[in-house]
């Protein structure tokens, strides 16, 4: 049995949210348990909860030896704001867990992994269960709980350290004291709802930062808002054009992103084989 | 006599911006000669040209000795991606020289005062010269190319050495080789249509790298789009919050921004008595 506590370090879920979930994995993931914390439900402003209701939330799943494993609920914006000081109150019941998540949530990931606090994977997240579409991202997240390694992102070789993010994720998070150490890293980057010239614009920034990558792979880049004049470069001529100029080989496309399709990709060395 | 190159290293203008400026010069600042170069009406999707159309552009302003000035006559995207080259291939005529724009400019004034190439200064673009509100910011400007210093921001000391910036463009030049030392200075920053979240996002960035400022202060933060939830914490609050946490003495508000009372800030010491 996982045992899997969720709370929600950037922003709300409704009970709608939860109860879609719970009745998810009652009919098909028998094997499992989904405790959500009622911080999932606070709100304050564009967070849900205050800094110090999201912390708490967030060390109370983590640092509560009853469970295997810690989902964020949601992402929106807000884990970057409490992750430096999740990360320095954790306990060794948190050093043994798995934690998923995505989007604003990679701050948090990221954060762990250069912690080295557990095993961090970016993957769909609670909120998604309600829709017909979003339910099977969710089912490749259980599924990966229960061992089944179908739903990883289909690129990685068990091999090549991987990590996936959100790229304004990263791009802010680059070079505070939350950004692991991604050299030889395979990257796989995802946007929603980001201009192409905004995209241009953070590989700008990336390109300017990054360690030695073993390559970069470029995810779904969706909902891309209409500006008053074409880019003139699309999202992988952006990326092949930012990966020349800093020296990183470019591989291709990944299967992450705001969509349907989001794969799970384990941060570090986890493959196929033997994560979770 | 001041005699001034106008190029556009990011995006480009229209002629009815260039007769717009060239007739307030002529009625009101006979002393000044304008330039405008070719490459200001170039277009390349986005971009006035493309890059190396821009970069041609600038350096040609630049390197010329018959030039005293350089003033870049939009922002918009894009002069992040010459602005090192530019700095790489410029000559002594380009050390002497007065460099002024903002917005997405920004990225070639940190470029510039980080190899300290000429006098660098935060000021509106001629393509604000078409508007009658905008108008009065360009005359700042013209003005303080003439020695007349009565548009500076007015917290400016003249001791301590400032720099003013755009809040994304320095978000995501921060830690680039662009980057200068701002180490012992004010820095004043503004920014337009960027949600709160976002602003709120990149004071986290900001504070997770900035070096020892003498302090921060908030420049206009203008066309704040509206969000499907109110924020919580209003634009100063913000600042505040993050510079607490970041222990940078948070110094109240300056005088630039994305609005016609937009302010000279020249970077690095040049203050109220000696500019240009």
């Amino acid at each position: 049995m996982t045992n899997i506590a969720i709370c929600a370090p950037a922003t709300p879920i409704t009970r709608d949210h939860a109860a879609a979930l719970e009745t998810l994995v009652a009919e098909e993931f028998p094997g499992h348990r989904v405790h959500f914390h009622e911080q999932c439900f606070a709100r304050a402003g564009h967070f849900a909860g205050d800094d110090l209701a999201r912390l708490t939330g967030l060390l109370e799943c983590a640092n509560d030896p009853a469970f295997d494993a810690v989902w964020f609920a949601k992402g929106g914006y807000g884990s970057n704001r409490i992750a430096e000081a999740a990360v320095a109150q954790m306990n060794a019941s948190a050093r043994s867990k798995t934690y998923v998540g995505f989007s604003d949530c990679g701050y948090l990931l990221a954060a762990l992994y250069r912690a080295g606090i557990g095993q961090s994977a970016h993957g769909s997240m609670p909120v998604s269960a309600r829709s017909q579409r979003g339910r099977e991202a969710v089912r490749r997240v259980l599924r990966w709980f229960a061992g089944d390694n179908s739903g990883l992102e289909p690129s990685l070789d068990g091999v090549t350290p991987a990590a996936a993010f959100n790229l304004i994720t990263l791009t802010m998070l680059s070079k505070t004291p939350l950004m692991p150490d991604l050299s030889g890293h395979v990257l796989m980057v995802e946007e929603v709802s980001e201009h192409l010239y905004a995209i241009d614009r953070m590989f700008f920034a990336l390109a300017g930062t990054l360690p030695r990558l073993a390559g970069l792979r470029l995810g779904a880049i969706t909902d891309v808002p209409e500006n008053y004049v074409a880019f003139g470069q699309g999202e992988e001529e952006i990326a092949r054009y930012w990966c020349d100029r800093a020296g990183i080989p470019y591989l291709g496309r990944a299967e992450i992103g705001h969509t349907p399709s989001n794969r799970v990709v384990p941060l570090g060395l986890a493959g196929p084989a033997g994560a979770a």
